[in-house]
């Protein structure tokens, strides 16, 4: 299809397409999906939380359902990004328009890079989930919640540092940054503590993102509350003189810090566009910890639906290889298809000789530069494959993709990589343009056979084996450079006996490689790992590659500063 | 009566008194008050924003009820609290309870002082608001929603700093921190922007707690969105190296940061122990801002009842003076009776001649004390009479109080002050403890005359003679002492055009002068005024004595660490 026509009119923002649906009470939408009224804790009428009895009950339930698991991944990212969860929630709607009940659940978006870069974070055109002003802005508090947790453990560590220090905390290895989210590159190197004895012990401290906070991966993976308060009662938040951990339990924290999560930790229910219920839960940073939202959403959603569609943040060499490799394993969970979004644009720019480029004249580049970028898609489908799941290539179509371009992509993932491939225009068109690529995810869901998903390492390796693991096999480094403290660390970790758990690895998310410039497919590199630390609450190590950035700055003109609101509450300038 | 008996049976925590009460769903108890469904925008069951439409036409609606304001304000506050929100809510339902239909307006809780020696601010024992988990707790967001907009500001004044710097920020003239809803001594003086060229600017920084952030003084002082915006703008976040201001406007703020206080600048509402509805909603501290709930609360609560009874933070000096001169000019409202709350051992605490003394020791020191602590009551009741309102003064009972303590007072109050007094057991039992403070109270409603009403001061008069008045006819000093900038600062002020505005006195709360250790009425002293600065969104001037605590921080045994909660969601601590 030439999609020159559509050139000519110009589409409506996510936001007019928002606000001219009609949405239905949440409590009817939800109704056949089987949660009532006492099943739901409202946060106006659009959006809910789900209460702890009814996930209890859904977990029931799911156990007699085929609990059919999509992952929606992609290629290495580019400045513009290609899609991902606008492709998440289209095939959702997609698969419940082919009669599938199909649960959706996606990350909720951090205010940070809302008022950064990036605008709003809730898909977009036809394939978005609503209310999507609520949903980009506060929602039901949960990002709050995990920052006045994450603040209040900060506090209480520098109370009893600066009060008597009973704990013999070290001022020099202290682990507890604190947190906000607001990107806010002032607050990334900070000194705390001065002003005379009033103003506590003068150290130096930071801030992070709240979505990188280990709270949020916490809260990302715990099962109830139960096991969120033993999840938060472990991280380690400093350590002592004699370079023992001191945890949030050591520092009494814990009770009020699990409070403060209590809402936090039942996931959210909205609709998307086309009036299909959806979680939107929990939204860890996909270097520093797993990237995708709870496991709590996961496992109600299997007690709703025969199908769930999720996503993993960045591209599959991070999000991806952790929800396989950490997730699931945490969660006992087989995916059962995995979906890899690319586009022309993202293709070409992989494929063209300088980087960076201005992103809007890489149109211009053609079936060269496309053909050149294959590399990075080939990757991308080789490692998924590694894991025994089958999958699908979802090319997600822009309006100034050509005939030929879009040809082009298909013809080399059927036949040169023989793996399922489909356009998809579900932004455009929401369910009806995404009908192919739901066929190839159905054909792919029935042929595949769960058994024989594995791992891509074994949990009881030794540490540095896991990584170099990850950094070979995935990354397609010739291997690891052990630098700084890393080795020092490792052993002092596997010593503390936090050495058989899963590796979250946290490396820059613009290239395979350990060097943001380098695009394609990087070879002839080792990965360079310069300090390794336990997320004990979490439950894994994540080893640091050179600089992994987890307080984001504003740019020199920051999305916000087109952003208003009139008299009458509409916003302009969210999408 | 003699309380002896009750003295046996341990009172319910105010939690088991909460957990007992069988709730009513928002929505069908505000039904009679005449708040539909459409009207609401629900939070859970129990807890609803009034939506801007529904404000608008209960403000029709207050101009054919009678609207009586009755204030509660307190003496000069003790370590322990006096019950001021306690008698707030007590009176609110025992009015009720007497045939008046009665709203009760009371400010939100602010977390950092939750956890660090406070506890729950949502009344106590039968004189509550519910759900009191939630109110403590986060609420529906609009703290963290002002915690979100206060640090957008930050970033993006420090963006524009550090890239270009093109209005000329004066690095060494920043009047804009940033907000944490944490008690954190460690944030109140810190260096930001360190860690090179990415990191920003370094420059000296620090925090306040967020309900000390003039967005709080705004939102609790706006008309409605459009107000709230030209508000918004107006704040003044810098000075440039001319020393013109630089406001939110001009670093482009002001959309996004009026869009994220969208929803924050609905009134909550929701219900008493004893079933009748209440506004909870805003917070600003009673130093450096107003101290009482939101505007927009008490303009929709006049349409909604015939008596409003709201509260004003710290004792009369404080929040009941800006009450007066400040909110009730900006909110064209007149109080018809003023309560000031007393308790028998905080007269005892003001009449020791040695302090800081062990609180709990002060029961055991009889009449003579409390005898000669009768001068701080005294100087509170002489000060509010000047306003020309009729005072009436409760006196809180407590169990361990003598009948023979209590009768002194009652005596003293009638027969020295000639003031009308009453026993309140509002805490004990609810509105049936309050009878006799409601028929004070409406007595004195009905006997006062609106007309007679007046301000302390002129707001056109000279900035000086308006801190002058009330550092003299308030607070008992002999006069003010300006040092340190601050007559260049009133200048400055008068130059820029915020001389002819209300001041806001910004004093230690533990003492009537600028001396936290002198208690009971000190004379013979002198205000010491240092600094002078506009809040000019919320419209007026504050004036800062010695040290003005904005970011208080933790005790040694902060209260966070008796709190906790269980894996059935309950909570323990919060009281």
């Amino acid at each position: 299809m030439d999609s020159s026509d559509e050139q000519q009119e110009p589409i409506p923002t996510d936001y007019d397409i928002a606000q001219a649906t009609e949405m239905e009470p949440i409590w009817e939408l939800v109704e056949p999906w089987g949660l009532g009224l006492d099943d739901l804790q409202y946060h106006g009428e659009y959006t809910a939380k789900v209460k702890h009895h009814a996930i209890d009950r859904l977990r029931d339930r799911a156990e007699d359902n085929e609990g059919n698991l999509v992952l929606v991944t992609g290629m290495t990212p580019t400045p513009k990004g290609e899609g991902k969860t606008v492709t998440t929630v289209g095939l959702g709607q997609t698969l419940n328009h082919l009669g599938e009940d199909t649960m959706i659940a996606i990350r909720e978006p951090s205010l940070g890079p809302v008022f950064g870069v990036k605008g709003g974070a809730a898909g977009g055109g036809r394939s978005q989930v609503l209310p999507m002003e609520d949903i980009n802005l506060h929602f039901t508090g949960d990002i709050h919640a995990l920052t006045s947790a994450h603040n209040l453990i900060a506090a209480m560590l520098d109370a009893r540092l600066s009060q008597g220090n009973d704990l013999d905390i070290n001022v020099n290895d202290i682990a507890w940054k604190r947190a906000l989210d607001m990107n806010d590159r002032a607050l990334r190197e900070t000194v705390v503590g001065l002003g005379g004895e009033s103003g506590g012990t003068p150290r130096e401290g930071g801030f992070k993102l709240t979505a990188a906070s280990e709270l949020m991966a916490v809260l990302c993976l715990a099962e109830d509350l139960g096991d969120l308060k033993e999840r938060v009662a472990r991280i380690i938040v400093a350590y002592d003189t004699d370079s023992e951990p001191i945890t949030v339990d050591d520092i009494e924290a814990t009770g009020p810090a699990t409070m403060l999560l209590r809402d936090a930790l039942k996931p959210n229910i909205v609709q998307t566009i086309e009036g299909t219920p959806a979680f939107v839960h929990g939204g860890p940073f996909a270097n520093i910890a797993h990237g995708t939202n709870s496991l709590i959403a996961d496992k109600a959603a299997f007690g709703m639906g025969d199908y769930l569609v999720t996503e993993a943040g960045f591209g599959s060499d991070l999000g991806a290889e952790k929800f396989m490799n950490i997730v699931c394993r945490l969660g006992e969970m087989t995916p059962n298809a995995v979906v890899l979004v690319s586009s022309v644009r993202a293709l070409q720019y992989h494929g063209l000789e300088q980087w960076p480029v201005d992103y809007d004249e890489i149109d211009e580049s053609g079936v060269d530069a496309l053909e050149a970028g294959f590399e990075n898609l080939d990757r991308h489908v080789s490692n998924l494959q590694q894991f025994n799941v089958p999958v699908v290539v979802a090319l997600n179509r822009f309006p100034d993709d050509t005939d030929e371009e879009v040809q082009a992509v298909v013809d080399h993932c059927r036949d040169d990589l023989g793996v399922r491939v489909a356009e998809s225009e579900v932004f455009e068109n929401g369910s009806e343009g995404g009908e192919a690529l739901g066929e190839h995810v159905i054909s792919a869901v029935e042929a595949g056979d769960e058994e024989e998903f594995e791992y891509l390492y074994d949990k009881t390796a030794p540490v540095t084996e896991k990584i170099e693991t990850v950094a070979t096999e995935i990354y397609g480094a010739d291997g690891v450079k052990f630098t700084g403290s890393a080795l020092d660390d490792i052993e002092r970790m596997e010593e503390l006996g936090f050495g058989d758990v899963p590796v979250c690895m946290s490396k820059t998310f613009h290239s395979f490689s350990d060097d943001a410039s380098r695009k394609g497919a990087p070879s002839g590199w080792e990965l360079e790992i310069s300090e390794v630390y336990p997320s004990a609450g979490a439950g894994f190590l994540v080893a640091l590659t050179a600089d992994a950035l987890t307080m984001p700055g504003l740019p020199a003109r920051p999305a916000a500063a087109d952003m208003d609101i009139d008299e009458d509450g509409d916003i302009t300038g969210l999408f």
